[in-house]
């Protein structure tokens, strides 16, 4: 086990109801808020109604932004810093799934910062400060409502990168899963996807001593498996879209990184894949996992069979490699009877620019990617054949 | 699944050498720090000192204040209050386990509070607020590290009580298993018992449709069942000793109560036999918690065949009633070759004052304890003639 810090410090406000509690929560971080959110869902289900009027009943002032799309684009944030300064907000909502949350926190980044946002994407400069952030959670999947990171994308150049910042670790997370019931199937797949991606990238790890966290993983996991496919068939279901959603923010609050290194070299393989062709990122997860777990295989056939057996509950008395891919063929299946893509074709993305695709995501071919096998251009390469 | 809020606002410094920083750390919280601890072993071990050099390097000054013993009495609290406020120090550092971090906390909040701190323990106040509080744990078990709850002994009619407060929550505590590695066989396991008696605890549940937090409770189970064993046997095994230690914090910073409502009848049960005899708790929980589960089986048969045959590998063939006795059986013999008893006797303690025991517990027979199933003064009697 490797040394590690932990804290959780965003305070999760779960359950049935908690959207009333929002102007409350706003309240203790400041007096004027830029409320930010996605498309028309919210105005047409009559969330946003109830999230103003919360607000005006706490005494909070409103700015509002909407207009967040899924991989969501520098071109509102940078509007969004605009107004925030503008209007001398002095606080940040997101209300919607990772897309707007993430945004929100880029625009939290960048209203007190001199210089251009996109340096922190570029890794050019850390967020010294921030407005406080909060957030009404209607997506699960990114788990963005409890961690410091944001993904952006930037049209020019169509790329997709990652910033992280303790500074926007949002303040609260209000979370009613019966905010999810309207997410339509297929979104709701992706949103599960994504958490098992969560999962899976940490679980692969060369740290050795990982039993608990292991087994963490393992739980979190064997969790999905049972309640994602219910949450899929039965939109209304409470009990298992709380499942879902609360595994969602433990699968990428921190707790499966005490005392190990992930991998996630499928995270920034499906970066450039989403930055290039606007894919759900989830879908995108679905099909480059299987295909990078039979490339890597080889390098510790114990850990997958390990997670074949505990997870999927195939038989332990075959040989190694056997239960192994077993186990992979197993989550492949999962993720298509969800209705989840398992190949490239399927989201309309031929072998025409998996070059471009591996060069990008290594930075020219002059680094690698991946902590549990290191991943070369070539290696790259030859997962997206395997995902073709 | 039940609504609740949660977080986990210690910041925890996990591993080798950990100790180094406390000067650091501490520094972040004030000036003047009541430095509490227990016996003569961190002193003899050299770390009293390399913590003192730590904080002088900081420029923290020290005021010191040790002797706390296992089950900490109310008589040191009164002393460090006095100590605290005559000296003015502004933060605690607790070096030490649950007895002395409990300790920590009632002074914590007794300085600033103008009324007898015994009152926070009898709820007849609430700590609006307290001294800033950091923890350099060595013994695994309390999970008080990251916690609001503290156990203090009035030695004045042997009373042992609980009280919580969000503002005795440590600001950090530092973790190094290494810390750990001094402690006895017999203290090891009772630290395990406590951690294991955490997670049963919040177990069993009334509560349905908890699914994640059922399956991280059998993850951490698991891995003590794994690791404790070779914690007791091997004190430097590094890697088991931080898997306990781990564990222990996740036991018991409210990750497992997200949602449900565990049982905490066998606690109050222990409470009271340790206020009377002075035993340590996770010895004292090792006895009650089969007892228990013996006198409750029936009241949820198939939550005891998914803990026998999830944890303890049961074969699920069986009939339901053989299963989840055969989980029962194997927790015991578990216990048992750790060393810790299984039996009252075996803790000098006969049926004299059970019924004694009894109707403290339930405030003179006049409430009842537990939640999975809500113990009068008679199923108590018949739990510890169980136990005996």
């Amino acid at each position: 086990m490797q040394n590690f810090t932990f804290s959780s410090p965003t305070q999760i406000v779960f359950g049935q109801q908690t959207e009333q509690k929002v102007g409350e929560a706003t309240k203790g971080l400041g007096n004027k808020v830029l409320l930010h959110y996605g498309q028309a869902s919210i105005v047409k289900s009559g969330l946003k109604d109830r999230i103003c009027q919360s607000l005006a009943e706490a005494g909070v002032e409103v700015v509002e932004l909407g207009g967040v799309r899924p991989n969501p684009r520098l071109d509102l944030v940078h509007k969004g810093i605009e107004l925030g300064r503008q209007k001398q907000v002095d606080c940040i909502l997101a209300v919607g799934g990772g897309s707007v949350i993430d945004s929100a926190k880029a625009i939290a980044m960048g209203v007190p910062y001199t210089g251009e946002v996109w340096d922190f994407y570029e890794g050019k400069a850390l967020a010294q400060s921030a407005l406080p952030l909060g957030v009404v959670l209607t997506i699960p999947g990114s788990g963005s409502e409890a961690g410091g990171g944001t993904v952006l994308t930037k049209e020019e150049g169509q790329l997709k990168r990652l910033a992280w910042s303790e500074q926007v670790i949002p303040k609260f997370a209000i979370m009613n899963p019966e905010l999810s019931f309207s997410l339509p199937p297929y979104q709701t797949a992706c949103g599960g996807g994504d958490i098992i991606s969560h999962v899976l990238e940490r679980y692969f790890t060369t740290v050795q001593d990982v039993d608990l966290t292991d087994r963490l993983c393992e739980a979190i996991l064997s969790s999905m498996i049972q309640n994602l496919p219910l949450a899929v068939a039965e939109p209304n279901n409470y009990a298992a879209r709380a499942e879902v959603m609360w595994a969602g923010t433990l699968a990428h609050n921190g707790l499966l990184d005490t005392g190990r290194v992930g991998d996630w070299a499928c995270h920034a393989i499906e970066h450039e894949i989403s930055g290039l062709y606007d894919v759900p990122h989830g879908a995108g997860m679905a099909v480059l996992l299987p295909a990078w777990m039979r490339h890597v295989l080889e390098h510790d056939l114990d850990r997958f069979v390990q997670l074949a057996t505990r997870v999927w509950q195939v038989d332990a008395a075959g040989k190694s490699p056997q239960i192994a891919t077993e186990g992979i063929v197993r989550l492949e299946e999962f993720f298509a009877k969800l209705g989840l893509p398992t190949r490239l074709c399927q989201l309309g993305i031929d072998d025409a620019r998996f070059s471009e695709i591996a060069t990008k995501c290594t930075g020219g071919g002059e680094f690698t990617v991946g902590n549990f096998v290191q991943l070369k251009a070539a290696d790259i390469v030859k997962i997206l054949h395997l995902a073709k």
